[in-house]
This record gives structure tokens, sequence and C-alpha cells, in this order.
């Protein structure tokens, strides 16, 4: 029997989720042994609806079509935004669906009740696609190097602003230039003020910090600077220390002593992180037992985005189909 | 009730993972709720024995008081080389119990009769540590990018032949006088050879082919070449076309064309594996949703090694005891 799937929201990682689980269900039936099927949508824009990449019968209006139906047990939310995001996933992990989300700021603000609601409701939140897209950071931090204890996390997470960045360094464009270019390539948003102001990259590092250290900091409690003061004299004046300018989130816990923040800093041109240009994002991560660990590759988009939220979907539904062994 | 595990000697990932596991088995403990006891280790050797590092009454020298034990639920196979890891891995999984090992060789060659004999008695075979030390590869490809499809694999697995190639790049050494520093460093063995002539990254070839791919080649039928007849002027020579020399495994599997292989390869100074340097691995992993996803961090050593089995130890933990919601 098919593990049945919904997803609220069929935006680009909507689209990009629909296509990873469908489009490649007979490879990942091959895979895993498991049939995974998406049973309903819940969009209102017709140009989603009609765009040819789902069969229009899947799609609802109506949110309790989903919340409320008793066969579904994955509940992938991708709307974006707080609410009825918030509210959404609340109500899918109260009746026993487990959710898996991009959501940084959802996941983020709300990460204890989160836990708390799926542990209660014997359910699974999960959000590997809400750090780093495809990177396999979080489940690397809970799964293979879970024997270790983490000092140190710090990473580019923020496509947007490494572009930005990037062309400023590479082409010599103004801060203005280099972000109208972003917004003309769709990697920066109209208003992009999440972005370039680290509100995003807030919000991934309380993540990973909750992950890797047990420590929640509330998101608008960590502090943080964005790259909007980044002039082109501060990128040449890196240039000429051999560093660029990158903007890093990071989080140190070592002998009691705990930090977190997001800001600009100079990273020496031969750190890995140095090497990380435009949209693309990277983490390193400081192990006990394994020195550093470095990781690195798309941070967003349709298809990335899509593959990391359908991994975390068809994790799920091998526990829930005890096909753990395949 | 405890999660009770036996090791299969007691060298150097032997003891990193006694380690792993039992001095941090408080933080494990708190990670995850699981509580794993290290309760027998096969080892002969009185210097291992007596080390300090486990307490002298877990020793054994008789297989079977593992392998025949009923309450041992995970073995890691430790041991090294072919016999008797091999008719001891076969034991343990045909008595259901599951194992882990970073036992490339015996992994490359047995690849199929080990998952076959696993999945007939309910078991588990787990070797994230056979590939890349701490690298989380194969977790990666069979998780968080399962949905992909993949077209490329590559990387610098071997990190005795990088630290040589390293020395010689960096400090001008001829190969001889780079092999001698890597073997008075313990990077390298007395006889080289698996290393230096490629059959090191021959295995771990043949295991990511296998994981990522599905196809699985003998690795004896893996065209190979090792790095003992690089010259300094090789070096030199790539440095002028702005490359490094890098012992480069790989397998491609694009529009039904396969090819694997290991050998020294032409790296641009842009591209991510030239940035490896010494004793550290990397692997890029192509992906149909994801682009290109890059991965480093120390491929082998006591406590990288041994975190790797103890993260698997751990996997496999939780699904015996269903703790898998934590």
């Amino acid at each position: 029997m098919a593990v049945k799937v919904a997803l609220l929201g069929f935006g680009i990682v909507g689209k990009g989720t629909y296509k990873a689980l469908e489009y490649n269900k007979e490879i990942i039936k091959q895979k895993t042994g498991l049939d995974i099927e998406v049973v309903k949508i819940l969009e209102k824009n017709p140009q989603a609806i009609e765009c040819g990449i789902a069969p229009v019968e899947l799609f609802t209006q109506d949110a309790d079509e989903i919340l409320e139906d008793p066969e579904i047990k994955i509940v992938a939310e991708i709307l974006g935004g707080f609410e009825p995001a918030t509210s959404f996933i609340m109500k899918a992990l109260e009746s026993g669906k487990s959710v898996v989300t991009p959501n940084k700021a959802v996941v983020a603000k709300n990460y204890k009740v989160l836990h708390e609601t799926a542990a209660a409701h014997d359910a699974f939140i999960k959000y590997e696609a809400s750090v780093g897209g495809t990177i396999p950071v979080i489940g690397a931090l809970n799964k293979q190097l879970i024997a270790n204890t983490f000092t140190k996390i710090e990473g580019i997470v923020n496509g947007t602003t490494n572009y930005i960045l990037t062309k400023m360094e590479e082409e010599g464009l103004s801060y203005e230039a280099a972000l109208a270019q972003a917004q003309a390539l769709g990697f920066a948003e109209k208003d992009p003020t999440a972005d370039v102001e680290g509100i995003d990259a807030q919000n991934k590092i309380c993540i990973l910090a909750a992950e890797a250290f047990g420590i929640y900091v509330d998101p608008e409690e960590i502090p943080r600077k964005g790259i909007t003061e980044i002039t082109i004299e501060d990128i040449k004046n890196a240039a000429k220390k051999n560093c660029k300018i990158k903007l890093i989130a990071s989080a140190h816990n070592e002998n009691g002593n705990f930090s977190i923040g997001v800001r600009p800093e100079l990273v020496p041109n031969t750190h890995p992180l140095a090497q990380i240009r435009n949209e693309f994002n990277g983490i390193m991560v400081s192990c006990s037992m394994s020195d550093d660990i470095f990781l690195s590759g798309r941070g967003a988009g349709m298809d990335p985005t899509g593959s990391a939220v359908a991994g975390d979907i068809i994790e799920i539904a091998k526990i829930i189909e005890g096909k753990y062994n395949i």
C-alpha cells in the first residue's frame, strides 16, 4: 500500500517536491521498496494548479481535506511565512501526521513546541531542507556524527547575500547593482530584507545550534548584522589581506562558553568557506572526534530544496512502513 | 535496557569506536535516549588489552563468545583484512546480529552477499566508515539525497596518497621522500602497496558506485593506476596549467554509459578537490535534482573512523529500540 502524502502549497518548492516524489517514483521504489503517493495538494493559485506539473484533480483549497484525512500520514508544509503555516503544522502533528518543512522561520521560532508536539503524538517533524537546501547537514549532525560533541558550526547559509558579495568581489559591482542583478535572476526577492539583513541566516543558525548543541535561542535574540553596509572598498581592503568578506552564521559551544551570531566576516582565501561562490552554501562543523567536516552545495531552488524535502518524506515513510532494512 | 554491542578487534579503530561509545555514553543517552553498552571485545594482543582504554574483563580471545551470545545485537568488525573478518561478519549476520564495519576490502569484495544475508536474517550491515572516514557520504546518498538519480561521484578517498602528493607539490619532495615522511607519521603503512597502487581507492569507489548507482563491479575489475610513477616534473607541469595532480576515484553513470576507475588526474586549482590537502578526503556527488554536493573531512584515524563506526551502531540501536522519534 502506498504511503499517502499531501503538500500544503505548490509554489517553487512544492513543485520541486512533487517532481522529486512523482517523477522519480520508480527509482524511489527500486531503491527503498516504498510506494509513496502525493494524494492532495493545497493551493489556490490557478497558475500553479494549471501549470501541468501535477494533475488538477489533486488540488484542494480546503486545508481540512488534508489535515482531517486519516489516510494521509505525511504532510509537507511548503507555504512559507508564519501563518497559516504554523497552525497547519501544529494541527497535522496533533493528529499524528508527520510533517516535513523547509520553513526555517517557523521551525526556528517554534523549535521546542514542534518537537514536543511531534513526540507527544508519535509523529515526526523533519526539516533538512530548512538549512543549506540539499546540503545534508542536519542529518549528518543527528546520524553519522552523533557520537561527537560539537564545538563550532559556521557557514554561509544564505545564497542571496553570497551571490551579491561574490558579484561585488568578482565583477566590482556596487551593492545596489549586485542586488538588482540577484533580483533579476530570482536569487533575491523584491523585498530583500530577510536575506540582506541576515534574518534568514539568523533562523538557520538558530536551527543548527539547536541540532548541534541542544541549545535553543529565540532567533530574534541572535545578534545579527547584514550586508547592506558593505562597500566595494571594504571588499578591496579584504582582498589586500588575502581575504573575502562573507556573511557568516556561526555558533560556538566550548568549555561552557556559548556564542551565536550572524555577521559579515573576513574569511582567509585559503579557508573552504572563501571558495563558496555565488548562490552556493557551505557549512563547517567542528567535531570532538573528527575534526572539521565541510559540506557544500546548492542552498535553494525548486529541485534542490524539493529533493531535500522528498528525502525527509522518504525517511519517514521508511519508518512508517518498517522498511528500514532496505 | 542497554543495547549490547561487541567489538571484534581492538586496534586503532577499535579503540576509537570504544571511546566514541563509552566516553560519550551520557551524551549519546541525552541525544537519543539510548543506553548502548560495549559488553565484549575480541582481542589477543596484550598491549591492546592492557592499554587502559577498556576494562580488561571485557576482553575475550574466543570469537564464539561474541558470535553465539544472543544478548549481543550489534557487532562491530574492526579486525581489518579478509579473514577471519569475512567469516565473522557472515556468522554474525546469519545469527541475526547487525554488523558495522569500516572494512572496505571486505565490503567491496562481498557487497551482494553481505546485503542478501543481512536482509534474509532481518539484520543490518552498515559501513559509513569504510569510505571517507567521517565524511557522511554513504548516509547522504541513501537518505537526504535519495530522491535523486546520481550521474557522477568522484573523490579523493585515500589519505595516504593525498598526503604524499601534497608534500611533493608544496615542499618539492620526491615521491620516495614524501612516502618516507608519510610512513614516519603513521599516514602510510610499512608496505604501502594498497594505498599507493590505488587498491584502497578501488575498494572505496566500488562501494560508492554500488550505493549511488546500484551497480556493483568486483573491485579487482575496476581499472586502477596508482601514484608510484608520479614525478616532481609531472607536478610542476600540472602547476603550469594551474592544476594539481590528485589520485581520483570516480564513477559515472549517465545516459546508459557507466564507467569507473582510479587514476591520478589533473584537477584545476579552482576545483574543490584541488583544495583537499594532506591526509584529508573530499567527495563530490552530482545529483539530478541538486547539482553537485561536496563533502570533505578527515578520512581516517582512531577517533574519526571510530566516531563513524559509532554513528552506524547508534543508528541501528535506534531502530532496534524503536527510538526513532527522538
